[in-house]
C-alpha cells in the first residue's frame, strides 16, 4: 500500500481528458496534475525541444514525493518519453503503449489506423510498438494540426462545419485503407470522439489512449503494489504555467467538474 | 547616420509579414528578428505571461548594440507594450499606433472594425487609442482566435471552406456594423487579405498593421537621425527559440524569400 500522490502532466489541457478517466479508475488515488499552459501546443514543436520541455515537467512533479508518473499527453509520450524514461526511478506510463495493446487485441484485419499531432506521428513511436506486439499489422497514419485548435475553441459538435470538414480531410485517407481501428493518438481527440465515429463508420473501433492508460496505471500499482488505501478520500491538485483563472475556466469543457480553489501557478524555468 | 541594426521580435512567424515591409521600405538597415517560436502562440496567453515573455524577448534582443525596437506582434503590442515601455531606453514601436494613425485617416463613416487575438482585444489597446484620436468613433472588435492556427497549417486561399467559414463567422457582426475601415489586428491576417476583402466588401479599406508600422519606423528613424547609411548593404539575422529547420521551412510563407543558413537557436530561459 502507497498513498503517496500519482503525478500526472501535459502539455496543457488535454490529458485531463486522462485525469478523468484515472480518478474514475482509481478513486483513491492522490493525483497531481501539471499542465505547461503557459507554453501549449507541444505538437508543433522539435523533438529536441519536446524533450527539453518534458524535463522540466518532470523534474517539477518529482519535486514531491510521487509514485509513478503519467505522460497524459500523446506528443511527450511519442516523442520524449524512449529518449527520458531511464533517467528516472519511478515507473513513468506514457500513452502509446496502452493503446497499442488495445488495438491489437481489437484490430481483426489487422488494418489500424493512426492519427495524431505533427510530432506525435513524425515520432513513428506507435508504428514500432504496433509492429513489435503485430508483426503483420499495417498502420495508416495522418497528423492532424487543425484538431487541437478547433478542440480548445469549442468547435466539437456534430453539425459544425469546420470540424466537420477537418475531420473528413484529415481521416479519408484512412478511411479509403479499410481500416477497422483507429487509435485516437492526442487526448484532445475523444472530445470529438462522435465526430470522427460517424465519419469513421460503425465498422471501425475508436481508441482513446486516456481511457486505456487508466486501466494499464491501474494494473502498474497492483503489479508493483503501489496502490492506496481503498476507500481513503482522494486529493487532487493542478499547477499550471499560465494563469489559473484561464485554467479553471477551460478545464471544465475537459474534465467535467470544478477546479477552482484547487489551482496554483507555477514557473518551470527554474526546473 | 546609424548603422545599428533594430530589433525585431515576434511571438513566431506572423511578425515577418511587418519584417518583409521593414526591409522593402528601408533597404539599408540591419535587422535581428527573434521568434519565440517554442512558446508561439501568444494571444491565448493571460496578460502577465504576456509581459514576461516580452520582456525575455527584449532583454535578448538588447543584448546586442540596437539601436530601436519593433514589436511586430499584435497580442505583445497591445497587452504588454504600455506596461513595459518606460523600463528601456531605446525607442520601442509596436503595431497598434501605426495602424491607429492610418485607421483615423482613411474613415470617413468613423465606424472602424477591429479583429485580433483573444489578449489583444481584450487589451482594448486599439479602442483607447482609437478613441483618443477621434473621440466620435465607434469601434466593433471580434477576437479570431482560429485564424492564427489556421493561417499557419496554410489554410490561406480563396475558396478553402475553413477559411471562409471561421472569416464569415468572425466578421459577420462587424460587416453587419456598417464599419468602412477593418484593422487586421494581428500580423498574421495580412496572408488572408483577400479572403477578408472579399467578405467585407469593396467599400471597406483593410489597415495592416505591419506596412503603416514600416511606414511610422521609417519617420521614427528620420526624425531622431539614426538612419543607416544609404546604399549600404543590409544584414538580417534570425533567431528562433526552437528548431532553425522548422522556422526556415515555415518562414518562406511569410517573407518570400528563403533565411536558411542566417537562422540561430537561442534559449531565452537566461534572459
Amino acid at each position: 500500500m502507497d498513498n503517496r500522490p500519482i503525478g500526472v502532466f501535459d502539455s496543457g489541457l488535454g490529458g485531463l481528458t486522462a485525469v478523468q478517466k484515472l480518478m474514475e479508475t482509481l478513486p483513491n488515488e492522490d493525483i497531481i496534475y501539471l499542465g505547461d499552459t503557459g507554453r501549449v501546443p507541444y505538437g508543433g514543436r522539435s523533438r529536441e525541444t519536446i524533450i527539453k520541455y518534458a524535463r522540466q515537467d518532470i523534474a517539477f512533479l518529482t519535486s514531491f514525493d510521487i509514485k509513478a508518473i503519467v505522460i497524459a499527453c500523446g506528443t511527450v509520450s511519442t516523442t520524449a518519453l524512449g529518449e527520458i524514461e531511464k533517467d528516472y526511478d519511478i515507473p513513468i506510463v506514457g500513452v502509446v503503449r496502452p493503446a497499442v495493446e488495445r488495438a491489437v487485441q481489437v484490430t481483426k484485419n489487422k488494418r489500424i489506423g493512426l492519427i495524431g499531432t505533427v510530432a506525435s506521428i513524425n515520432s513513428g513511436a506507435y508504428d514500432k510498438l504496433i509492429l513489435q506486439r503485430l508483426p503483420e499489422a499495417e498502420i495508416f497514419s495522418a497528423a492532424c494540426p487543425l484538431l487541437v485548435p478547433l478542440v480548445e475553441n469549442g468547435r466539437i459538435s456534430r453539425g459544425d462545419i469546420m470540424i466537420e470538414t477537418a475531420v473528413s480531410e484529415y481521416l479519408a485517407p484512412i478511411k479509403a485503407r479499410k481500416v477497422d481501428t483507429l487509435i485516437l493518438g492526442c487526448t484532445h481527440y475523444p472530445l470529438i470522439g462522435d465526430v470522427i465515429g460517424d465519419y469513421m463508420g460503425e465498422g471501425v473501433t475508436l481508441v482513446s489512449p486516456g481511457a486505456e492508460t487508466a486501466a494499464y496505471v491501474e494494473q502498474l500499482l497492483k503489479k508493483n503494489d503501489i496502490s492506496a488505501e481503498k476507500g481513503r478520500r482522494a486529493a487532487h491538485r493542478y499547477f499550471v504555467t499560465d494563469s489559473i483563472e484561464g485554467f479553471s475556466n477551460a478545464a471544465s469543457l475537459f474534465l467535467n467538474q470544478d477546479v477552482r480553489g484547487e489551482v496554483s501557478k507555477v514557473d518551470l524555468n527554474s526546473f
